[in-house]
C-alpha cells in the first residue's frame, strides 16, 4: 500500500477507489468491503480502464469471499462461483476482467484444501499481486515506449489510459509521463472522447496534475490538427488486442488510426500483454458492446437531442493491424508483421508461465 | 411570404427568425425590425448556415436603412456603409454573407439617384430576391442531387444543412428531402457535430419533423459505422468552396472525407454556387475562424473539463478536392477534375450575370 493516490487501492481491509464519473469537478473516494459495490462500480464506469478493472475484480472477488464462514467445500465452491459470475457480467469486452477472474479462480481451486482463513490469505495475496504486477508493467511500458518519443513531441491521445485507468502511471499516458520525466518537452493534445468524455474529464485532469502541457480538442478536430503539422504521433491504449494485432479500443480509435495514416503520422498502441487475447485470431472475433442511447442524447444530465431520436452507440471499435505502427507492451515494442511477432510474444509468455 | 415555418422570413415589415441555439427544446421565434439584433443573431449562431446568413444580411441591411430620413446622399452613403460594416464583421468565413452585402451595395449605389422611399423599396425587393433565389436554388440542388441517391440508401451527414440553414429545403438535406419525396426509402445517420452539436440539436429535429428515419451518432463513431457497411454515401454542405474544389465546412468534415475514402464510400458536397469563391484558387487561402474555448469546455452550460485547460477550437476545416466525389449545385452535379469543371461553372455564371 502506498500513500500515493491511486485510482484503486487496498487500504487495510477495504478497497478504496476514485469515482471517476465525478471527475474533474469532484474527487470522490469510495471505501468499501462490499464486493457488490465494486462490481457495480465497474458496470457504471466509476472504475474504468482495462487494467484498473482487472485490479478491481481481484480485490472485489477477495471481498466476496472475505466473510464466508461455511467451511463446507461444495458450498464454498458455489458461493465463490457466484461471486465470480457477478464480476464476469459487468463489462463483456474487457479481457483483463476475465484474466483477473481466472487468476483468482486458479488460486482458489489450488488452495481449496487449505483452511478457510489460509485460503482467504492466498486470495488477498493474489489480488495484491495483480495490482503490483500492473504497476510494474506500466513502468516497463513507459520505459520501452519513451524511446519512440522525440524531444519536443506533440502527441495526440484518446480516452483515458493513465494512472486513473491502471494500477499507476498508465499505458499510453505512462509513455508520456516517462518521456516527460526523462526531461523531454512534451505537448499533449487530448481528444475529448465522446460519448463519455473521458479525455475531457480525466486525461486533461491527470496530465495537468503532473504539469504537462495539455490541449483539449473535440474528436472531430484531429484531422485538421494533423494537417496543420501539429501532431508528431498518436498514442492510444487497448481494451483487447487480437493475435494479428487488430486492436479493440474506445470508439473513435479507428477514426484516428485512419486519419493518422492519411497524414503519415505514427500510430502507437500501448497495453500490457494481458490485454492481448491469444485465443482470437483477428479483430472480427471481438464482441463490441453497445451502450444505451442516454450516453449520446444526454451530456452530464443535459439533453442535447430531440425526444425519441434513435441512436447507435458502440462502446468500442476495432483498428486493423495495417493501421498500427507499433504495439508497446511491458516486454518491449512489437512491430509488424504482428501475426509473426505476437506469436513470439505468446510463446515467450507461455514459456514464462 | 409563406405561411410555412422557415428559419428566417420576412413578415410584413419585420424579420422573423428561429433562435436555433434554443432548439430542439424550445421553438423561439424572434421578430424584429432592429438590424443590430439581426447582426448579433448571426454572430451568436442564432441564425446559422451559410445561405440563411446571406438572407439575414439582406433583410438586416434593409432594416438598417428602413428608418433613414436624411436625404443627403453623402450622409446616406456613410450610414449605409456603417450598416454593411456591422454585418461584414459578424462571421468572417461565410462567403454568402459578403455576397449578400455586395448585392445590397450594388442595388444601393445603382439606385442612389432615386428618392429615398424608392431606394428603400429597391433594397427590400433585393433582400426578398436573395431569399427567393435561395429557395429555388435549394430545390434545384435537391433535384440534381437526388439522382445520386439510390433507393434504400443509408446516408451519413454532418452539421445542419436543411431548411433551418437555408431559405427552405436545404442543401445536403435538400437532396435527402427530395429523394424522400420521390418515394425512396431513406435512413439518415446524423453526426452530432461537436462542439455546437448542430447535428444532434437541429438536423435530427428537422428530419424527424418530416418523418425520415434518423439515427444519431457521435462524430467519432462514423468510421466504425462505415466498416459495418451501414453507410452508402456521405453528404455534407459547404461554407466556402475554392476554385479547385477544396471545401471549407464545419469542423469534422475533413475527418469524414478521409474515412469515407478509406472505405470507398462516395463523399458528396452540396452547396449553391454562391458558396463557391471564384476568387480563391485553393483551400489554403480560406481563413479558418477560431472560436472561444467555452464551446469546448462547456456543453449546454455544463462544464466538462478541468478549470484552466487549454483548447484548440477551429470552427471549420478544409477538405481537399481529391477526397470529394462530386459537388452538387443548383446548376448541376460537378465531377472531377474540379479545377476544369468549376472554371466552366464560373464562365456560365459570369455569362448569366
Amino acid at each position: 500500500m502506498s500513500s500515493r493516490l491511486r485510482s484503486i487501492d487496498w487500504v487495510g481491509d477495504k478497497v478504496r477507489f476514485i469515482d471517476q464519473t465525478k471527475l474533474p469537478n469532484e474527487l470522490d473516494l469510495i471505501e468499501t468491503d462490499d464486493y457488490k459495490i465494486v462490481a457495480d462500480a465497474i458496470k457504471k464506469l466509476k472504475i474504468r480502464g482495462a487494467p484498473a478493472i482487472g485490479i478491481a475484480a481481484g480485490f472485489g472477488i477477495y471481498l466476496g469471499v472475505k466473510n464466508f464462514e461455511d467451511d463446507d467445500k461444495e458450498n464454498l465452491k458455489v458461493a465463490f462461483q457466484n461471486v465470480c459470475d457477478v464480476f464476469a457480467k459487468t463489462r463483456p469486452t474487457a479481457v483483463n476482467l476475465f484474466w483477473a477472474i481466472e487468476r483468482m479462480k486458479k488460486v482458489f481451486y489450488e488452495n481449496l484444501h487449505l483452511e478457510l482463513v489460509e485460503l482467504k490469505k492466498k486470495l488477498l495475496a493474489e489480488a495484491l499481486a495483480i495490482q503490483n504486477e500492473d504497476i510494474q508493467m506500466c513502468r516497463q511500458i513507459g520505459l520501452h515506449g519513451s524511446k519512440l518519443i522525440p524531444d519536443e513531441a506533440n502527441i495526440l491521445t484518446h480516452c483515458n489510459t493513465g494512472w486513473l485507468a491502471t494500477g499507476d502511471y498508465g499505458t499510453a499516458l505512462g509513455i508520456i509521463y516517462t518521456a516527460f520525466e526523462q526531461g523531454k518537452k512534451i505537448k499533449v493534445y487530448v481528444d475529448e472522447t465522446r460519448p463519455l468524455l473521458q479525455g475531457a474529464r480525466l486525461t486533461t485532469w491527470e496530465l495537468m496534475q503532473r504539469g504537462i502541457e495539455t490541449i483539449l480538442i473535440t474528436d472531430n478536430m484531429a484531422a485538421y490538427l494533423m494537417k496543420l503539422g501539429k501532431v508528431d504521433c498518436v498514442i492510444v491504449g487497448a481494451d483487447r488486442v487480437a493475435l494479428n494485432g487488430d486492436t479493440a479500443n474506445k470508439i473513435g480509435t479507428y477514426n484516428l488510426a485512419i486519419i493518422a495514416r492519411y497524414h503519415n503520422i505514427p500510430f502507437y498502441v500501448a497495453c500490457p500483454t494481458s490485454s492481448i487475447d491469444f485465443n482470437i485470431k483477428t479483430g472480427d472475433e471481438i464482441p463490441i458492446e453497445e451502450r444505451g442511447s442516454e450516453e449520446i442524447v444526454e451530456i452530464m444530465g443535459q439533453r442535447i437531442a430531440p425526444a425519441g431520436v434513435k441512436t447507435f452507440s458502440p462502446a468500442f471499435d476495432v483498428t486493423p493491424n495495417s493501421l498500427i505502427t507499433a504495439i508497446v507492451t511491458e516486454v518491449g515494442i512489437i512491430y509488424p508483421p504482428f501475426e509473426e511477432n505476437l506469436q513470439k510474444i505468446k510463446r515467450k509468455i507461455y514459456a514464462r508461465d
